[in-house]
């Protein structure tokens, strides 16, 4: 491929989807592998994958609008086999948000002008679509008119510590549900998480952001100033659909570093609309994607099966299985999955460590398993 | 098949060892199936199968003696390849453990006249073989000169709940080791259990047994008398090599009794030989196996891994591969059994549970996997 885009936004289009689908995640292995990781995984719960959903939930809105993914160059086809509706960029390399985000809204710039954009991580869950679109809804209208960078805060439930979470300031403009921000907060430990809980004032930070293409690159020239040559630049390649070499030049210089971190901590017109009614997780893990599945669909046994397991004196026990028929016997929240050439058994409280597991993989030379 | 009976003994045998191999057990599986039960399963410390350890352990004094194995028709086959060396005698259809003594009985009595038995089971573990071995003499050439029923106890070493247990009387005849028996217990709670383990006057019955084939006969006719017209009939088979439909027609009259009920309990000549110095396991379980396994080779670690697995914070945890890589995380008494067509995660405490699994396999029909 010589051109990293793979085709022009639709003109009419009167804002665009960013789908943010660079993530290589480990911690659903063995099912999640480094060349068809978390988002292409069918763990949503009509049967879809994760980025097959993130686009559908914003579908509805869609009439007049484009859908743009962000992926790693790998991951370009993977993209087109399951949303072929979408517009692909692919990154030369992974260079985390900030670059990511740019990339997007220079193609947003050269090709649209100064829309809207609504980016979304492809990789979350989310339940509850009529107060989620009503919110997409209100950040657009929000952001069409006034010069904002709004991110989606969603009020945390329980005291989450794998999240970071946003302080809210002032109401803004005495609008309900929409807070200036008093400051972005590092992921909390489990004391400081439940004094956030009761606060009221904290919330996830939910990657969930919209602002028009103008408002942004405004935001990285001022706030990363050092950026401003490379910005330039990208604007000469997006009219060119971005050709590989010269991308990839540009690429190596960008700064690897988050869009909160680059942007959203520094920005005085940030502005957090309260994910109000509709349930979010980040599904970091086969745990909190238990849970948040479970949410989506409430069972009395807190046992979930997919696939042909029978179950005895088992509970809170997820089986993810593949061909192989699975017994599971006086388990307690364990997690079983089967896959081709790899079975994980888990316990729940350490659902983050199997990211230690690909690490040994790695290290063992066992390629084929990562 | 019309003869039941492999071939005739070596009339130069001094004594025959008779070895039990009809069980069907269900609580190894997924490894073990109806076709394939616990004795074929490559479970011996040295990677062979119970029933070839079984045989190994007894060789040394093999000599002059021959190794009759008794098993049911549909596993004839199996008994072949895994001991080419011995005989078969196949039961036409299963009838407990005194039907098969009989009928291993029988044979030795025509073919070899009254020599000297040692009956085994082919499914326990035993580590110590010199000890075994030295129990096994004292108890050959106590038989042979004395028309008693001997047995072998094992001294307990906790207080198990799975196993019945002999309680010992007097010394027999001043003899080290050697006591007559005062009675056969049932299978204790874990109060009794404990009590037993602190009298020091119980001891586990192994299931093994050395007596003469006409002391058992002489048994089996004065002890259950209503035998008797089916045990004429029994030698005259034995002749004929146990021609199918007749034999078949014979099984089908005996009693499904034990061995110990029908005899044991009620004759007047039993003796028990303690077993000291070595280590015995009926393996009745995944976990009983793993304690059995690591008494005999004992680990800093508790987990017990074959095949491809990588384990990170597990503990006591055994894990029995087949093909594929098995990654275990926070795991703790768990038990992990993968085979071509199904996977087992158990917990050690029920172990014994693996049974439902296989009655709830059939009550759904599916039978493959059974």
């Amino acid at each position: 491929m010589s051109k990293l885009s793979s085709g022009k936004l639709n003109k009419q289009a009167e804002f665009v989807t960013v789908v943010l689908a660079g993530g290589s995640g480990t911690r659903f292995w063995p099912l999640s592998r480094s060349a068809h990781p978390k988002q292409f995984l069918n763990l949503a719960p009509d049967g879809t994958s994760l980025i097959q959903a993130t686009a559908s939930r914003i579908a509805p809105l869609e009439s007049n609008s484009e859908l743009l993914v962000v992926t790693a160059q790998n991951q370009s086809q993977l993209v087109a086999q399951h949303l072929p509706q979408a517009k692909v960029l692919a990154e030369p390399m992974p260079k985390n948000t900030a670059a990511c985000i740019a990339y997007a809204a220079a193609k947003v710039l050269v090709e649209l002008g100064d829309v809207p954009m609504i980016c979304l991580p492809a990789d979350h869950l989310i339940a509850g679509n009529e107060e989620l679109l009503r919110t997409y809804k209100r950040a657009l209208e929000l952001t069409k008119t006034e010069d904002l960078l709004a991110t989606i805060g969603i009020p945390p439930s329980y005291p989450e510590t794998g999240y970071g979470y946003i302080k809210k300031g002032q109401n803004y403009k005495d609008t309900e549900h929409i807070y200036s921000v008093h400051s972005f907060v590092e992921k909390p430990n489990l004391h400081l998480a439940k004094e956030y809980l009761s606060s009221g004032d904290y919330f996830w930070n939910s990657g969930m952001f919209i602002w028009r293409a103008g408002v942004i690159w405004k935001a990285f020239q001022e706030l990363m100033p050092k950026l401003a040559p490379q910005l330039e630049k990208l604007l000469d390649l997006a009219k060119l659909d971005f050709p590989l070499a010269e991308t990839s030049n540009l690429f190596e210089q960008f700064e690897s570093i988050s869009i909160d971190y680059g942007v959203m901590e520094k920005a005085s017109n940030v502005v957090m609309l309260a994910g109000v009614g509709f349930r979010w997780s980040d599904v970091g893990s086969w745990s909190s994607w238990k849970d948040a599945y479970e949410e989506i669909h409430p069972d009395d046994s807190r046992n979930l099966i997919f696939g042909d397991a029978s179950l005895i004196n088992c509970k809170d026990t997820l089986i993810y299985g593949d061909k192989k028929f699975i017994a599971g016997v006086g388990l307690e929240s364990l997690i079983v999955v089967d896959t081709p050439d790899a079975i994980l058994v888990c316990h729940r409280d350490q659902a983050q460590e199997v990211k230690k597991i690909v690490d040994l993989l790695k290290e063992k030379g066992k390629h084929g398993l990562v």
